[in-house]
């Protein structure tokens, strides 16, 4: 019952064996094997965009403020909601890599960026005046911190927006493939052709030891980039092992098999809370955030159940009822789902909706 | 017959089946995996430091930054030899991470500091003169980049001129397992015992696929580390990728045999090529550095032999003799060095020892 | 009829004459003219703070910059209202100069941030957990961007809870002296009585040309502050013209009776408004924040009048009724002051409130 | 006996005047004011490039350092003589500014960039390499550090070089005005027309109180060096006072004239030092460094001269003879000079050159 994160679960045996495979021989480091050249050309393909440049890297921290770093002048905004990753979890990493650039909230619910706030931040944005930080770039997450999606047209309505201010869009896909799969739509309806000039594309929670893509549609950054992921301590020496397993990953479309499983756990799962617990946000993919009462809490936490309490703030000690973060991966089972809901409605049903707040 | 980089190696197969047992089942992240407490009292015993803190990061120059900023203030020296990898081969990491430190240059031959030098380089340092940029730390490589080693002795006189003007130690150990069987000694006195401050022990020149640990043997610095690995995208989620490797990795001394292979591997180049190159450096461990005529030069190329010119600007227009860089890994066979000096002697010996200046 | 701010105007004549007193012969540079031993004895003994260690630079942002970079890690958080000079109006001087701080707005009406909200935020500030950037420093600003004014027990208990959860505090006075005297207190109730740890006593605004004290109550920050300003290009060579100003500036008071003068002129100002506009804030010292319609800006701006439009982002095609700021300084006279109330009533009355809105 | 640096010298009559012309009435403050208006047109007609776009700001430090990070990334190089002031005398302030550029050492005798040393330097410089920092632009400096002088020849032929790598040229003049009579040419001479990019026009130790131009000549950088300096807390609110001055300096053409006096009394001084003393460089302008026997140091001591040893490490300690560096300004004296030179020759003129070795 690991409901934590989907960065608690493994890989599947296709990627070990790829591992394997890979490991054979002598390779040339740093992106020069022959991986690698298989892997940008089957991205291109998989993205409709022949001249997009692909780099790799090993967490989503560093390919998110890499990626932002190349676009946005230390001087500059990054436009994002609250909530969004680059804000919240990275321990201002965005800060670091871009040398001191500010990350300016946008709002909108359910953690996704409203259009007519985006209009407003940006018609008054200070530009051109020299006391001002100036705008940089608009950064969208999908799926989103609150495990919900933009859609395509979504996606189209903000980078509009962006571009029409003259400032490229940044879309973290840290769970790209869940979106994508959920949506219905190909990669390149997600990204360029909505708009999106730079995508970090997420390997390791949908079943990598740790690699992430990023891919510019527009190829003028790419040297740039090059220069900051070695600066950054970035570029691996035994680049192999990366590639080999995104290779892998993208094989026989194993990363949308992987997102669509993941998915319908959380659907089963979503599905068994209905009637125990308030859900917060409208389900994306594969996480769901929701409260009941502690009791359902004390008999979950004492069958072994793991997850976060949500708000990330939200302690044991919080009136009743409480919040929870539930995120299944490639590997959660229906028997881990079913268990997780049996134990939580073992006892007593949910007595009322207004009880959960 | 590769001797282009350790690192274009592949790594053992108690690796690979490490991965595959650390695969099993889900593992909080971030550090909080089993292997990890596992691998930080493997090392504390191994290093008879039990105070001593341990982090992992996946690339030498994240070790090496993440350990000279945690030590270093924006307006610090990192004293250090003009060829360590950290002034040449990290595109500015070391500036990144600190922001803004100078690496200024201490003299000596061989790529070994010289004590005189850094004595009297430490005394002109323009300590608490606010103009200058103020004295910040020492930065040793082990095995050096040229191959050669500092023993014991030599570690403990530099780090004593350290201390003594208020000046931690870091020891730059990419090679350090080349270089501690080479000089027999355990791995206390070739890092705290001698005054190293903090080790960036490298695994992945040894047969790991990307895993390097930092070894604060004073661990005050520990939690600030933290902030700037996770802030500098370096703290991987999945890490029992990376402890249950490196775990694996110091069990039944496989570390310390795969680089005794290694060195012995170069050993036995060193040893065929006599009579026909001209070696440059005393030899530390499972680098060499010689310079034979261009026709031989041909022959290994015709062969496929793959090794880097030297020095790092060398060229094939460059007048005759010219030099290499050959480098051994665990993975070296007798038979790939047999071959290479087979082929490098095949046709003539070489002719003379002046001939190759 | 010059209101748009107090940096417009220029300094009094005994600034001048100290300039050209200082001017005579030879002085070392750097801070070690004669000037500044006695301004820091000056200012040590006006904030009855022996201990205190004093630096100038020649502008208000470089003051800000430097002394919060003192104390707030790059990793750090820098808590302040969202319309503090430093989040809106330094171009990012802050995060420049910190290496890449985050700065995190603390709620509160007109312009001062209320200390529920400060402890609501440090209760989930995320302290402890390497994911999120950590609590740094607490910034406070008096007079505030509105005009209005912390007294000194709104500073101690916002102090109070900085320090509670291991927090320094630093306040941005520009416009110190403006506070001060309409608050009535001694220098040191208004800082390190109340729990400032260090001070940016803002000259230009209020009569110099460019001269600004940090005054740091705990000396333990002088030699990196020193560095800092140093490496940041703010140790002036020829320092003595900025020690003397400010020397000659705290002589009889003078500082006090410039800031006084600048008060009484906003006081008179904000009384003739009464009837004509609508005020936004209360008065702290010498700002106006006030909206009345159209016509009175037309003819206000047809007799020369220079202001800047409120807020920020207003421009005259805003709706009617238009917002200004009216800023007054030791150099406004009551004839600037007559002229433009008598100006923008002089055709009519203000119809009623209500059309204010 | 001033001779410690021309910055402890203060400004001449003309420049007070101009403060207090400058001073009367209201000006809008951060470079609106009429006198930059004028001044920049000045300067354009002065250095016969009408593009030309002109920045102030308070010391040199900020002028070098902002001048420098305008052209070079934080992966940069920017290759300048070892004793360069932006190398040995800013406190890390050019690698501040760019984000972590490093200073690379072009060889050269006399504080002079050998033109084949920095082709040699540039022919290695890794461009194009990921793992390498990247060429960033070259740093000249004019008078050099060690008070020589480049011809215009000599920095046509390194900006040449320069240029034919891509690099940009920058052009400290802290003593511009000094190295522009001496060599008797034009400032567009001096500047664009021998290939300088961007000029630090150096105002404080020629006469002023503390303000330096940035010239670029070609405007591309013009916005982003705004939005630096002003997050550099660089941008005067009281702006005027800067640009009052500069433009008193330049008129009928007192800037050189202050330049020509600090020159005359040099050349007066290295004439009397004559048998006395070993001069160490030829003299460029304003700057001599000279040996001469322990005795004649302790009579000017013990007669009050001011002076640095020389070199920067030399202490009194040092065997005999010791070095000094003396330098004059346009408020040195015939007077002063023969003092200093009365009081050296006093008792005993010098045995032999050869003594002072």
């Amino acid at each position: 019952m690991h409901f934590a994160s989907d960065n608690t679960s493994g890989v599947p045996d296709a990627i070990l064996d790829a591992l394997r495979d890979a490991n054979a021989g002598f390779a040339m480091g740093y992106g020069a094997d022959r991986y690698m050249d298989a892997l940008r050309d089957r991205i291109r393909a998989l993205f409709e965009a022949p001249e997009a440049e692909v780099f790799l890297v090993a967490t989503g921290s560093a390919a998110n403020a890499l990626a932002c770093a190349s676009y946005c002048p230390p001087w500059g905004v990054i436009y994002c909601h609250k909530l969004a990753h680059i804000e919240v979890d990275e321990c201002g990493a965005p800060e670091f890599f871009t040398a001191g650039a500010k990350l300016t909230h946008v709002a909108g619910t359910d953690g996704k960026i409203d259009p007519n706030a985006l209009a407003s931040v940006l018609a008054q944005s200070g530009k051109g005046v020299v006391h001002h930080v100036q705008p940089g770039m608009v950064s969208l997450t999908n799926l989103t911190e609150c495990g919900t999606r933009y859609s395509v047209a979504e996606i189209s309505a903000l980078a509009e927006i962006a571009h029409a201010h003259g400032l490229p869009v940044h879309l973290d896909g840290a769970r790209f493939a869940n979106a994508l799969v959920a949506e219905g739509c190909s990669p390149a309806q997600m990204t360029w052709r909505a708009g999106v000039d730079v995508l970090c594309l997420g390997g390791t929670k949908n079943g990598l030891m740790g690699v992430e893509a990023v891919v510019f549609f527009d190829p003028a950054k790419a040297w740039e980039f090059q220069l900051r992921r070695k600066r950054g301590g970035h570029l691996p020496s035994k680049h192999r092992y990366l590639s080999a397993q995104m290779l892998a990953w993208l094989e026989n479309d194993l990363w949308l098999d992987l997102a669509r499983h993941a998915n319908a756990m959380a659907e089963r799962l979503e599905a068994g809370l209905a009637g125990h617990a308030q859900i917060a946000y409208p389900r994306g993919g594969n996480m769901i955030f929701a409260t009941w009462p502690r009791a359902g809490h004390d008999r979950l936490q004492d069958a072994g159940a793991e997850y976060y309490l949500w708000p990330d703030h939200a302690t044991w000690d919080d009136p009743d009822p409480i919040g929870a973060r539930l995120v299944t991966s490639w590997s959660t089972t229906e028997a881990h789902v079913d268990r997780f809901l049996t134990t939580l409605a073992s006892q007593n049903a949910l007595p009322s909706g207004a009880a959960l707040g």
